[in-house]
């Protein structure tokens, strides 16, 4: 028995294990949403069933919020590593539901001009991504009848929605959880086909205000001049928040924390094939935006950001409206990199807000406090090394330790609260459409991605 | 038989009038959300059977939107006038319906520091002022058996969504609603107690436009940076509405056909009896704001104003959402003055936003262009004085003659169409909250009112 018919095997299987996927798409379990708490819990014994199936001892374990899904299997191995697979069955809200050509929860596969497409929310952002490495372990597993080495499996439900259970958990079942290195599957490829590492992470922070003026929504007849408008207000804040002439975050000590990137790494950076014009048109962009000091890779990888990721007030029905009213809304979140500290970084922003009010206009935060910090990963693990040459195989294409814009708390966690090192392999496309409204996982990453993890797995356990 | 017995007649029936308004207060007549046509005809019925209950020659009239009451009842008599009576049975939405603190549709009689009040969504804006109209001449017909003068009943269903039929209707049918003079029941009093008749209303233009960046909702973890987000392109455009320095619109050749107050004018109103304290302490303002070279009475009725209405996009549920919308979202109102012209002005407001677009920004327009000029009412004629004379009688106060900030294009229509000038005479008061959740109208305002127009007519018949 060799590596070679285990990837004969997960070739063989694909469709079963794409219709299998499909079963888990259907599960509605959007974990910001209170609404959807019974689908959390649904995906979550779904996970635990299938693992059980593997020989894995499965259980959903009870948290504030959403469950997590923790499994073990194998014993401990002085020859082998015991290695703890993470990822996240939650997914995003769906709206705009408009937008969507065919609805979110019903998956399905599309033929489109870069292949065959798994279309459906979260079929890229995690669960296509969870179920390529559960999917290499049940071939791995129908092959050899166990499993390469020990192996923790450890999925959350609240990732989407900032993981308000993880920390205390992690410290709860430290003892339990602990392994020699975390895996996740959660980042994309630098560029299509393009096996990629991510070498470090942005940190988020995410926070929320009202700006309040009248005490009741006014008649813009009778107010409209001498009246304050929240709108207007919440406007100007925003604006307030950029420089427009060179694209800087204009918050006072923003970039506190914020280090150049190294001339060898950007070198590196740049011929790891990143496409910038794909990139950028691939969504409708003929150029780059933002920092006008920074090329689009490192603005992605290596530099801040303050988003508005919602922003709304008065009204928003058909018609008109002619009111001026009470109160305007804005939700933001920042990427941080470096050491810049999200508490700190926090006050900064708010104390911008704070400085901009105009008298009779007063602002109102959210009390969900949450932030993490950038992290860079450990990649003179022996482990990286075993990943890359294993990946360049299967994707006939040298595999490149590369940046990452998105944030990943879970990856500093493991290291903050475990003392674990984590390696991040993903194969999801940044056309995937994660967040947004027809989100799809190329069948193409889900078969090479199934592929990769066993020879990772065969790699890490030789 | 006296006015004197009209106005007993009318403090009688005072209990029965407003369960009678009640009714009419509980049909959900929004006529600028499609789901409430039903409810907007059905408040068309209800009237028509109120007028054939005075012995008005009442029918419903279809429109393309919403249809039309009119009633006429009298003959021509060359010693007394003829009357149009003109009013609207369609109401605002009523979002945010979480702020309402009984349900808009269910009225009833509340007490408050400023007596009682009848409240409910209408109560002021129209319905209860259209009813004082109706009610004192259910006392006249009650006592006198017929009406005064000859008079035509003009109700319309669409004044709260631009009045779309309004125009046609009145050229189709110029010769049926032709009178001496229109009566209009839609306004304030400029102060509490004091009655108040109108000597000049703002214009109004309405637009909405769309902001549109990527192609699609992007994530902002993969494109925060490089990529444009259209609610800060949107916010940055509405911030540039406005000089912040001058509380200005910014908006090139806005103020083209906006004159001074002149001075004796100015003088008058300042003596009007306006209450700039209440005005502003009321809604929760401690200052004046918009234009610093103005009063707050100027600025609410011969100034111009480009006022947000409405602002939304990206994520606006509950939690978190890492999203860069594709799209943004601005509904805008301005109120006209003077002599400007509502399609040169949209033309310098699209130029400006047009202008401030950032590379790979789109800009959508609304197609549904609506506006109206200022209005000057013709005061010179004996009716206003007549009516000064009689409201002065009845509220134990000199009537005054005053502007009004908001928009009653219906003023300016019943002259550029039918050749009629127009007196507006309302009893709301500024608190009323129109357009807003908890809408009232103070149960002395609909009393009063009522009584207030059974002298006009007896002042205008003699």
């Amino acid at each position: 028995m060799s590596l070679d018919d285990v990837l004969a095997q997960i070739d063989r299987n694909l469709d079963t294990a794409t219709n299998h996927l499909m079963d888990l798409l259907r599960i509605q379990s959007i974990s910001t949403d209170p609404a959807y708490k019974a689908d959390c819990d649904k995906a979550a014994d779904w996970l635990v069933a299938d693992l059980k199936s593997l020989g894995v001892d499965a259980a959903k374990r009870p948290t504030p919020g959403h469950p997590m899904v923790v499994g073990h299997v194998g014993e401990d191995n002085s020859d082998l590593p015991h290695v703890l697979f993470y990822g996240h069955y939650d997914v995003q809200p769906v709206d705009p539901l408009a937008l969507w050509t065919t609805p979110p929860f019903e998956p399905q596969l599309e033929e489109t001009e870069n292949g065959t497409v798994i279309r459906g929310r979260g079929a890229s952002d995690d669960k296509g991504q969870l179920m390529t490495f559960v999917e290499a372990c049940r071939a791995w597993k129908s092959v050899h009848g166990t499993l390469p080495c020990r192996i923790t499996f450890f999925f959350e439900g609240e990732e989407e929605s900032g993981s308000p259970s993880l920390i205390p958990f992690m410290q709860e079942h430290a003892e339990e959880l602990k392994a020699d290195i975390a895996l996740i599957c959660d980042t994309s490829m630098v560029s299509r086909g393009v096996p990629s590492i991510a070498s470090q992470l942005r940190g988020m922070l995410k926070d929320e205000f009202t700006i309040i003026g009248p005490r009741i929504d006014l008649h813009s007849g009778h107010y409209g001049g001498p009246g304050l408008n929240p709108l207007r207000e919440l406007s100007r804040i925003v604006d307030s928040f950029y420089d427009q002439e060179t694209g800087r975050v204009a918050v006072d000590g923003f970039y506190d924390g914020v280090h150049e990137v190294p001339a060898d790494q950007l070198r590196q950076w740049q011929s790891c094939g990143f496409n910038e014009a794909d990139y950028l048109n691939s969504v409708g962009y003929s150029q780059p935006h933002g920092e006008k000091a920074y090329s689009t890779l490192e603005q992605q990888w290596a530099r801040p950001t303050l988003e508005v990721n919602g922003l709304w007030g008065g009204y928003n029905g058909a018609g008109s409206k002619t009111v001026i009213p009470s109160e305007a809304h804005c939700k933001i979140t920042c990427r941080l990199v470096g050491d810049m500290d999200p508490d700190a970084l926090r006050d900064k922003i708010r104390s911008h807000v704070s400085a901009q009010l105009s008298p009779d206009a007063k602002v109102v935060w959210d009390q969900d406090l949450e932030g993490s910090r950038a992290s860079v990963m450990n990649i003179a693990r022996p482990e990286f090394e075993a990943a890359r040459g294993a990946l360049s195989e299967e994707w006939n294409r040298e595999a490149v330790f590369c940046g990452m814009g998105g944030s990943i708390p879970i990856a500093g966690l493991f290291k903050s609260e475990l003392g674990m090192d984590a390696m991040l392999v993903g194969y999801a496309n940044e056309d995937d459409a994660i967040h947004s409204p027809n989100e799809k996982y190329d069948l193409k990453s889900f078969h090479k991605g199934i592929r990769s993890w066993a020879r990772i797995l065969d790699a890490l356990t030789k």
